[in-house]
């Protein structure tokens, strides 16, 4: 196959595209991709500081990458969830990117600064790995942008993690979260704008893009993830994607398009009880926020704010 | 396992119900689940005339079944779609089915009162076959129970089929189908009313009911329907509900009470432009109708009104 772009030899395919590209272009139409969802949905304003939330997985690094070549002003954020054999490799491939690429990168370690990790914690607050794990990076993303002066928090949700989630809301009816999944979130009541400018590529595409970049990345799925009921619904809609390529884009962008009536009203009536939370001060709508509740009871004590240590590159 | 009604022995198991049921309690269950499907959506009225759309498979007839258990006035009606070993033994199954329950059959062909069979008149109109096989039937169902005098037509579409169809509509976002997919669609405009009696149960449910109830039915797939959208669909959700039985249900129930919002508006809206086909009177938004044109593509020859054998049972 032929690059369409150029003409040379393809070295990658983007079937939904039924296209072909060459190493070069694909990085280019990586890019482009990323510059095009941002102008679409207005996610970035030339000058914005945005902290991106670094996982040390393809995604999150492919999306540093583009960002700093595209010319934002993006600084990184890692987590350590303190999982033994996964988080210390996922933190090295942050550390040297940062380091590869001289940019900043923060770092927050769940263990060393709030005394717990996502398994003992989601056994602690009777949740799943998954559901502590994300309670927990949202909060951390969430109050590290608006105590340092971030403007917006970018993450890396790329079309098949935004499919899957739009499915498994969909399943369910969940009008607020169907409400909630928006490319963009504006900041207000104490959140940070919330951005994901990979929506518009697919997981192999990220993965294709760090292989071409020698971004060197977390390979292996999360430990905790098996059974995971997203995966799943991953799984579903890769079987519906490869009989009929472009299947996951058009779920996900006619949501974007002709499902706004969905949740309407939804979110604008939750973020009415917001108050904050009187421990740590992040928005909450209950006496304690879910975040200063899970602390306590996985470390068994309360904490007032978030200490942050500086990471490579600083 | 015993029998969440009666503690007997089970032999059918309810997975999304946590139940399992003895062969009687099971054959009560169905009922009781179409009985509270027709109350709960207003799908009949006693005394109404019942047209029921028959095609010789599980569902159809276990709906004919149970509707005239329940005591409704139900005659069924069998199109004959002239697939060469297929259609036969569907017709057969159809004919005895309704002289076991003296109830009475209506029965048209297609080959032989219109000419064509779903396979040549998919290829003549540029229709997959599962497209030209749908609206030769709902054309014929609809003129059927209109010109006889029927009060409604009820189809077999059970659980995993609505289920299947949502996950489609959804994946395409396609909101004037979203809008008509409803348990009932009113009549109006030159349309019966239709109804879809069997939503609550699911397809091994109505294969087991027949197997219990004796009745013997077409267990072949449909020879058109390899590589059928729908299939891949129902396939997708069977893996989900697998893991998490009762998704299917939730998923269809939740749209019913929480999906409302969308494409609310139009089907109003296309219902506007609809006049009567100049040709076979069938309400229509063309020059001529849809039915019309496939018959005069497949067919050679347009017809004017429909013509009636009567089957078994009369």
């Amino acid at each position: 196959m032929k690059c369409r772009s150029c003409g040379a030899r393809a070295a990658v395919e983007v079937r939904r595209h039924n296209s072909a590209f060459c190493p070069q272009c694909f990085l280019s139409y990586c890019r482009n991709q990323v510059a095009r969802a941002i102008d679409e949905h207005k996610m970035l304003q030339r000058g914005e500081r945005v902290l991106v939330a670094v996982s040390g997985g393809k995604d999150s690094l492919a999306l540093w990458d583009i960002l700093l070549d595209l010319g934002y002003d993006a600084d990184g954020l890692y987590i350590g969830l303190g999982l033994a054999g996964y988080s210390e490799p996922s933190g090295e491939h942050a550390r040297a990117f940062a380091a590869g690429r001289q940019a900043k990168l923060l770092e927050v370690d769940l263990p060393a600064d709030f005394g717990y990790d996502v398994r003992t914690a989601a056994a602690a607050d009777r949740r799943t790995p998954c559901s502590a794990c994300g309670l927990s990076k949202r909060h951390i993303f969430d109050r590290q942008a608006v105590d340092k002066g971030y403007d917006v928090v970018a993450t890396g949700h790329n079309l098949d993690d935004e499919a899957a989630v739009l499915l498994g809301n969909l399943l369910h009816w969940d009008l607020a979260y169907l409400a909630r999944q928006r490319p963009v979130l504006p900041a207000g009541d104490g959140f940070p704008r919330k951005v994901k400018p990979l929506v518009r590529l697919a997981e192999r595409e990220t993965a294709a893009y760090c292989v071409l970049r020698g971004i060197e990345y977390q390979v292996e799925e999360c430990p905790m993830s098996a059974g995971n009921r997203h995966l799943g619904y991953k799984d579903a809609l890769d079987a519906i994607e490869e009989r009929s390529p472009g299947t996951k884009a058009a779920f996900y962008h006619g949501f974007l398009e002709r499902g706004g009536a969905l949740g309407a009203g939804v979110a604008e009536e939750e973020r009415k009880g917001l108050h904050p939370c009187p421990n740590c001060g992040a928005p909450t709508v209950s006496e304690l926020c879910a975040f200063c509740r899970l602390v306590a009871r996985a470390a068994g004590r309360p904490r007032r704010r978030l200490p942050v240590s500086s990471g490579a590159g600083l």
